[in-house]
């Protein structure tokens, strides 16, 4: 048996993603994954409620599902049907929440409930990256829907929809991520929401929609959720990554049960993590809302840091829109440039963003952009890391060519 | 927006599985699904351990993967590495370790690895069903392999690779439960492992090793696994399920590095939940071989408890080899019984038992054998239930005709 048996790749299926290599560091000034704050992980609370769930509901580890619904641990579906009732608009009971390994299998799941290969979907053209990527792993086409400040832009959807109905294809879903939008952190209006259903609706395509940043508003009110507002036509997820901690791998489903029943016959995983259920709902149970207000008074510091560093690094170089929630801002370069070359840079150099074109259906559509999260490195390490990245920056694409009112070497 | 949107066939992916019902209750005799023993759950030092480990590690719940390596939790991966190199015979870093989302993540991952639609594959006659189901969801073809009370045939197993490789094709895995195979209970020798290792090599086609049970041994020291004779032939699962709990999603996977980074690749979930990493690690340390030792004590009273039943209730009517570990019996009617209309007749009774034809790649070979798991009831339930069992065995199938020395009405 030589040392390469598993080297052939004719042992392995086809069409893989490219494979990990061992290792890799972390980056020094990490902007690139939505991370939380970890000063605002509420260990001690955490810790006790821990304990507490398991001396009392420990026996019960010893039965698949805790001898309860294939569903997920009851209290914690009830937390957040509660928690979806008071903020987001829904009339839900906790049998009409599905716990789900993070909102990623929530992903899979919907993908391999709704699509085979060669179907079509539609995508926001600025979206999650694990949405496009999913997507193609499930053989999709991923048709890009045009964005404005509100969201989805009707009228150019009924184009689409339109041109897609005259070459006899229906789009499997219509995935959007109407409050606090991954990447550019825009809140969908109620007039825009009620269009995007009634034209759903026309089309006959089913929504599915992603609120895992809704928790994390801090400033006004969002429009109710599209599942709450028409519970018979959307998917809706979410997840515990953005509100309480991503490591902890909980998310979320609600759809109706002609969906869901049969979504449940797809998660074959045995359910998802019983001490982490437990504890989350120990711990959220009568807590969610305060810990959220204090979580997003951190984030908003932090974001304030991170829109200061912008402006006195880049000044009027780029363009940000500063959101009202969520943990990443959306930075524009004029039209014309392309970020890949600065985000490899910036990666040599120990600094971590995402290329605009990695968020993007259509990676044109987002060459310009580049994706910063703030959540996880201190504000001494923003200001310090948004320096770094404009001085590479400078070196890459010449631009911004002032830092403060300070001109850079070589500018003039 | 009729409340059926969703109920339209054509709206879904074709080819899914038959959708779940709501609720549904559970057995008063559950011995169909391996469950643990609760009585055997460390509540107290679980509990401690959870509040330990969320107030030392608890910040970087904040980061994904808690900021390390995708593999999983380092202290989690070092303490599976070291009980498979004490008790398995392997020789193992922590870095050749992956922790999934119990084992049954991990046969989705081999299967999306090795498995394009239409390949084959080789499977013990007698399995897991899930190993037999998952196959099937891949578009798999699942060829049985023959098993006596040593494990696979290895003659047998010649025939069929040879057969296939005259037909062109070559499976891209043999798929063994050799230390406790479920169902059979039985461990395959040293030497028909060194035999099958070599078939497999001669024919170029990897094994896929599943030693779920392997640590609930109570007689007897088993062979080293197949991954630690052959590391560069063998994919490894195991899990944590039977050892400590599963409602603990854990497993793991030992592989080549060729095999393992592109399963990293593959394995889109952001990681597995930190809070049941960092809790087991915690726990285990140091507890792993006295916690073992504790459960299967607890699960060989039971094991005693259902043989003695079995005996007392069915007599001679239906062979059952006692095993020498795990959480199962598997229990043979007389050739030409057919135990289908019993599983189905016991369920109506609240006894859920597994009908050997799911437990069988060929359904026919499994036909006249029940799977009866022990873990989960008490040593009363499982006294009463295998008496009440008996009883509607002698309804359906007119056997056992006695119960211990008293004819049962109207069999004499």
């Amino acid at each position: 048996m030589t040392s390469d048996f598993f080297a052939h790749a004719a042992r392995f299926a086809s069409n893989l993603p490219a494979p990990k290599a061992r290792g890799g560091g972390s980056a020094r000034y990490n902007f690139g994954v939505g991370h939380n704050d970890p000063s605002a992980v509420p260990v001690a609370a955490l810790s006790a409620a821990a304990a507490a769930a398991i001396t009392e509901e420990g026996e019960s580890l010893a039965i698949y599902n805790l001898g309860g619904s294939a569903l997920g641990h009851e209290k914690l579906r009830r937390i957040i049907a509660d928690k979806l009732n008071a903020h987001r608009g829904f009339a839900l009971g906790a049998d009409e929440v599905l716990i789900t390994s993070g909102s990623l299998q929530g992903m899979d799941l919907v993908n391999a409930l709704l699509c085979d290969r060669g179907d079509c979907v539609i995508i926001e053209q600025f979206t999650y990256g694990a949405a496009i990527s999913k997507a193609r792993s499930a053989g999709v086409d991923a048709i890009p829907a045009v964005l404005d400040e509100g969201g989805i832009v009707i009228e150019a959807l009924r184009e689409t929809l339109e041109r897609l109905a005259a070459e006899g294809r229906r789009p499997k879903y219509i995935y959007t991520i109407p409050t606090v939008q991954n990447p550019t952190g825009t809140i969908m209006p109620l007039e825009r929401r009620k269009a995007l259903l009634a034209l759903a609706a026309e089309f006959d395509v089913p929504i599915y929609e992603d609120e895992c940043y809704a928790d994390l508003i801090w400033s006004g009110e969002a429009p109710p959720a599209l599942a709450a507002l028409s519970p018979e036509q959307v998917i809706h997820i979410g997840s515990l990554s953005k509100s309480l901690a991503p490591a902890l791998r909980l998310g979320y489903m609600v759809a109706p049960w002609q969906a869901l029943g049969q979504i449940l016959a797809l998660k074959t995983d045995a359910g998802t993590g019983a001490i982490e259920q437990m504890t989350a709902a120990r711990y959220l149970d009568g807590h969610f809302d305060a810990h959220v207000e204090t979580l997003t008074r951190h984030l908003e510091t932090k974001l304030d840091a991170m829109m200061e560093a912008i402006g006195r690094e880049f000044g009027t170089s780029v363009e940000v829109v500063r959101p009202t929630g969520g943990l990443f801002v959306w930075m524009a370069y004029p039209e014309g440039i392309d970020t890949a070359p600065l985000v490899k840079a910036a990666a040599e150099e120990g600094i971590s963003v995402n290329a605009g074109s990695d968020w993007s259906v259509d990676p044109e559509h987002g060459r310009r952009f580049v994706r910063l999260c703030f959540a996880l490195p201190s504000v001494e390490d923003i200001e310090a890391g948004i320096a770094a990245f404009a001085e590479v920056s400078h070196k890459v694409l010449g631009m911004p060519e002032r830092s403060g009112n300070m001109a850079r070497r070589g500018t003039e």
